[in-house]
């Protein structure tokens, strides 16, 4: 039964960590929303009041008749069925533990350039995201590097990958972290990855997996652009 | 075998939703950071740089040789062990993803006085707290609460509680939602509840628990103060 991914088309946004996720795993899916008659499919879900497990947001997930909303929580389910889970219950937590640490990172990089809220332009909040975004590169991003680079440090089973001795989501997920605060802040970076030289390893790789490699060269991968979550701003790199 | 909660003393904060479900459910725990040598405790856990799976952030949980972070996490791990999830598969993740949902209202509600930063006091970031606040009373209020009434309207078993026919900690967190914005946005809640009754009903139904109305009138529940996530400052309230 084939997955069906219902995100914005335009954007990696949140739904990349879920559609890197089906990538790795060669997974039959859909991403429903990348066609004009899928985007209105999914707007009515969104809309739909009898709905009785409805999403609050894309992305979310329909496998069969269930439907499954938030980003860690999709990958919750999809890690064991797409073999990308670790074995052991409390690994398992820890992986899902770590992926809503991803979702704590995503949701400031997304505040740098909207720190006064989503319903305003940037344009319209750039004194506020300059103040933001300098916290951010002075404070946030080397705090949550550096925790994952301390729990890649700490891994007893190999230390190649961040939960137990195979790749998991949580590795796709570091992969596009890194690529995405690259794409963001590439002078703030540059300066960040000298400390954390697993973190990078990890990143680099993900990228060489084959069906990794494929989909990035692929169209299914959608640049980054200044309607996602990383944005590029030059004003925000300091 | 007992539950060890490590969290800011001072605050009920990220912590309360945990200390709600313990509460509720009658556990065997202990507050450990309530006492100066927890607190020197948790302040050495988060140091650990040797920990296989350490927590990026209080609070965490200790049980037995097991350690979970982040608050969804935690509730996923004790739901079950304490009779506060849902029964079948589909149900149990779809609190999960509620849970989510509190999180992300919660991270929004403490950006409205930290909307820079939480390396700044409030006092350096009053005039973006000014705005950020607006658009939260203005438009974030209204789609979280008026989702989880959505979600307690579609619930077909019964329409009581938020996921299935008896009370989850998702409940105990929507209690904690309106416990908290009644805090710090009086004057925007008092207009916000009209629309919402059956989420104020969940609210009222959890607050008449026995266990939940001893703890609430106990010295354990600390009251709601200028140093946690839900912070009262009448300029923030419009």
């Amino acid at each position: 039964m084939a997955y069906e991914l219902y995100y914005w088309p335009g954007i990696q946004g949140r739904g990349e960590f879920v559609r890197l996720a089906l990538e790795d795993a060669g997974a039959d899916y859909k991403d429903v929303a990348r066609t004009q008659a899928g985007m209105a499919a999914m707007m009515t879900m969104l809309a739909d009041k009898s709905a009785s497990r409805p999403p609050f947001a894309p992305p979310f997930l329909r496998h069969g008749r269930q439907v499954i909303g938030q980003v860690a929580n999709i990958l919750l389910y999809l890690g064991p069925r797409l073999g990308l889970s670790p074995r052991g219950q409390a690994d398992r937590l820890f992986a899902h533990q770590l992926q809503l640490t991803v979702t704590d990172l995503v949701a400031e990089v997304h505040d740098t350039h909207h720190p006064v809220g989503n319903g305003l332009n940037y344009e319209d909040q750039k004194p506020e995201a300059r103040r933001r975004a300098q916290e951010f590169r002075g404070s946030r991003i080397g705090k949550y590097l550096g925790y994952f680079e301390r729990v890649l440090a700490a891994n007893r089973k190999g230390g190649a990958w961040a939960v137990g001795s195979d790749a998991t989501y949580v590795d796709l997920s570091l992969f596009q972290v890194v690529e995405g605060l690259r794409y963001a802040f590439p002078r703030a970076m540059a300066k960040q990855e000298r400390h954390w030289p697993r973190l990078v390893a990890v990143h680099d790789r993900v990228s060489t997996r084959p069906r990794i490699a494929a989909y990035l060269a692929s169209p299914r991968r959608i640049p980054f652009n200044e309607d996602g979550i990383f944005r590029r701003y030059e004003e925000l790199d300091g």
